[in-house]
């Protein structure tokens, strides 16, 4: 067996059957090995950043690591941001990045690199095999890392000759024993629990900050519970990896993004207690504005962390609070009237909460045209959403890939801003590809609408010819029916509210993909 | 002044009036001081790859930097690549990134991440500016060093606050004795060039290797001479940051890419003397085939290196070898028939080589599809001719994208497969806002071709369906016609040499960019 070969068995043994890949001569190796191994599903992406976003929108639904296979320094940096945004995500990913043989890097060919430099910054582990022999105990390592508590970007580094050289012993690591299970989450820590329970009872206004497994069904009917009982008002991160929601499960209420307006919301509160999410902070910096978001008296109260069992957690919280027996209030199913007339955030909104299936899969950066679709959805059938943690631009289209490959037989639905799509827009091959139902609303406004507010926001003052060009996206304007037709993915431009739902039910019934274009 | 003001005036004192950006919320300032400094020309790009391959290209046809504005972390990463593949060529670049405000960076907010380290393996001099006080000295020793010989890499990290504060005190770096002088090349060493000239008059076969500026016109008149003297023959790189090339020039062989091709062509020479090119070695590595190209007993004889003045070190060894008056052999124009019939790659070669215009600009990243372009041009009416050095894939639309911008008033013809076009798809759009006049031609084969010789080349035996699947790149077929339609760019199909060579005179003798899909 040569390292490529003990590679890939070592991901098929650790329970890891699919591979995002972009793969160069020196990664063609573990692309043979491959036909040997026909239970890995490869999935080719035609940029490094749908192959890493793929995997990132892979692990929130299948739960699981995906591995990804990159070519070199340069393939990996094409796919640095994506994993950015899936690191601030804890997706755990076994991203394998290939490189020159190690007899070849003294040379300092055109394609040598600092690839251990460039993977640093977004590694939690980082090994590189210097031979086949160290392959599979790397591997496995590799995959604990992924699967732990938080997720984790294991990057491994393999350089040709420890892909195609035959390894000196027989296989050391023994794939039957290796399966590394997915690490057990630590109990929560009473001292925590106890603060936290304090603070609720403590009759002065308190908010519950609600990021991670929290935002799971499962969790959210414990957080209902806890709610009901003490009145503490639940938020979730203004940005999540995957909020389970809609129709009957319990909902939290969304941070606003605008600091003004989230320092508002939170300006009563004087207890926060955090589930598996950071204190409140401001997405950006602004002039004379503050980063945390919390009223300056505002006490924060740690429940647990991402490395913590939440459930547990949470049961004990309501526990304390004496919410055992509570019923939580659930979202009931409302059933919305379809749009007509104009397309505006509202009426996008509205499309969606009337149209959406049960089940279906929401990977949201519409930005400033998605606004009114998470809050008006909060009542539509059950559904995942989940949201760019990391805030590098271009997250959907990657992420909804891999979503659909992690969630089969789930519909899943996009939402991206012209100017957001246009950073990966690739990822709309590998749909066609695979036959992913994905269905992607590209709301185009033609300008990249949230820099006109971020450029009110720090005080630039009034922009003028010069800095309104950096902001539209006209001259020439893009048209992304033909960009997706190009690409293999039916696509169509709708221009109102009755368009849009007629398109929406047919993307929807359909299967493959499909693109929306929303005209606004 | 603010430091973004700062910023903006001295690289506008320091030479520099073109930056290609892609900014966010934190660089919004900087954006804003445009509309006050008209005379700085910003360029967007819609994915920071076409901002950084675009730097690239204007620095190698204006001889001089632009600079860039990046936001944060993960739109430095988006760029990385690029920048790879700008610092193999040696050029100059002011890489701007902005980053959180200071006080914000504590909080860990989405965006936040390892600047510094993101930027460190790409860049030859990296500051961060921590007050507005620093920029205009940052500012200018960023010009400085982007200007050196070679050029470099200068990534200035650019904080909210330290764009959005007042300077202190009166702008301490004066714009008017700024304007940092190219850094002066050094003499040529005596030493190298008396052991060059024993090589070349040793009577043993030798040749010469040639790289960077020793491809310019001017210093290929001398090499000429040494040649024609000596009987030594000349090789350029195999790929080379810009060859000016054509008739009434001198031209130089290119060295094959296949490894053991190379060898077989450097196997008689036992000196090779190399002009500001390190030893030819090869591109990857492959099991049991050398790195080092030349023969094992090949001295290697450096000339002079890339700080050095190349023009001075040719002359000395020109004398050296006693060519003062010798008369090089110049290419002759050569009228060559328009091609017929089908469409392969000498009917595209025959096609650039009778119908390019004189001062043409070619932006080669062809790869399989364009192996005939480059010699059967070697007689076409003079021209640039512009390379990979870095081998980062999606190399040729944003580096043609500067190009234009570095070379007004000349066509740039922009060689791209279809596969490798895929990863900078963006840069079309911002050739159809800027009006430039880019003619791609894309070659449409449907797949990774050069992946299937590179599979055979590592010994990875032959590929099945599985290893295709990572290689081909039908399922479905692009469609580059609306591809380029849909980003603003005028865009047609040929099937036939006579459409291929309709198309591309209509191309050249029109304004602005246009695509032409070659189907292969």
């Amino acid at each position: 067996m040569n390292g490529a070969e003990i590679l890939v068995n070592t991901l098929l043994s650790g329970g890891i059957d699919v591979c995002f890949a972009n793969p160069g001569t020196s990664e063609m190796h573990f692309v043979a090995a491959l036909d040997r191994y026909p239970r890995m599903r490869c999935v080719l992406g035609l940029f490094e950043g749908v192959v890493t976003g793929a995997a990132d929108g892979y692990y929130r639904m299948a739960g699981k690591p995906a591995s990804t296979l990159l070519h070199l320094g340069p393939g990996l940096a094409n796919g640095l941001s994506a994993l950015h945004n899936a690191m601030k995500a804890s997706s755990g990913i076994v991203n394998v990045v290939g490189d020159h043989a190690s007899w070849h890097l003294q040379y300092d060919a055109p394609l040598t690199s600092d690839v251990d430099g460039i993977a640093r910054p977004v590694s939690h582990w980082l090994k590189r095999s210097h031979a086949p022999d160290d392959v599979g105990r790397h591997a496995a390592e590799a995959i604990e890392a992924a699967n732990g508590r938080p997720g984790a970007i294991a990057t491994l580094i393999l350089p040709g000759d420890a892909a195609w050289n035959e390894a000196g012993t027989p296989l050391r690591f023994d794939p039957a024993t290796s399966a590394a299970p997915h690490r057990q989450p630590l109990a929560p820590r009473a001292d925590a629990i106890d603060a936290a329970a304090r603070a609720l009872l403590s009759g002065q206004p308190a908010a519950l900050f609600l990021g991670g497994a929290a935002l799971t069904a499962k969790a959210m009917e414990i957080v209902g519970r806890i709610v009901a009982k003490t009145g503490a008002r639940p938020f979730s991160q203004t940005f999540a990896a995957r909020v389970e929601r809609g129709a009957g499960r319990v909902a939290a209420e969304r941070l606003p993004y605008p600091v003004d307006h989230a320092v508002e919301v939170l300006k009563p509160y004087r207890h926060i207690v955090t589930v598996q999410a950071s204190q409140p902070v401001g997405f950006f910096a602004y002039p004379g504005k503050p980063s945390v978001l919390s009223h300056p008296e505002a006490e924060i109260h740690p429940l647990c962390g991402l490395q913590e069992d939440v459930v547990a957690a949470l049961e004990a919280l309501a526990e304390a609070v004496g919410a055992a027996g509570v019923q939580p209030v659930r979202a009931m199913r409302a059933e919305a009237a379809l749009p007509t007339g104009a397309l505006n955030p509202l009426a996008i909104a509205q499309a969606l909460a009337a149209l959406m299936p049960e089940d279906a899969v929401v990977v949201d950066e519409a930005i400033t045209g998605g606004f009114s679709s998470y809050p008006l959805t909060a009542t539509a059938a059950p559904h995942d959403w989940l949201q760019n943690m990391g805030g590098s631009i271009g997250f959907a289209p990657p992420v909804a890939t891999g979503a659909a490959l992690g969630a089969p037989g789930r519909p899943v639905i996009c939402l991206t801003g012209d100017g957001s799509a246009m950073y990966s827009l690739q990822a709309l091959w590998t749909q066609a590809r695979e036959s992913l139902h994905v269905v992607t609303l590209v709301f185009s406004n033609r300008t990249y609408q949230i820099l006109k507010m971020e450029f009110a926001g720090v005080g630039a003052g009034e922009p003028g010819p010069s800095a309104l060009a950096m902001m539209n996206l006209d001259r020439p304007d893009l048209n992304w029916v033909k960009m997706g037709e190009g690409m293999g993915v039916p696509s169509t431009r709708v221009t109102t509210a009755e368009e849009l739902c007629t398109a929406l039910s047919r993307a929807l019934s359909a299967e493959g993909p499909s693109l929306i274009e929303v005209m606004l």
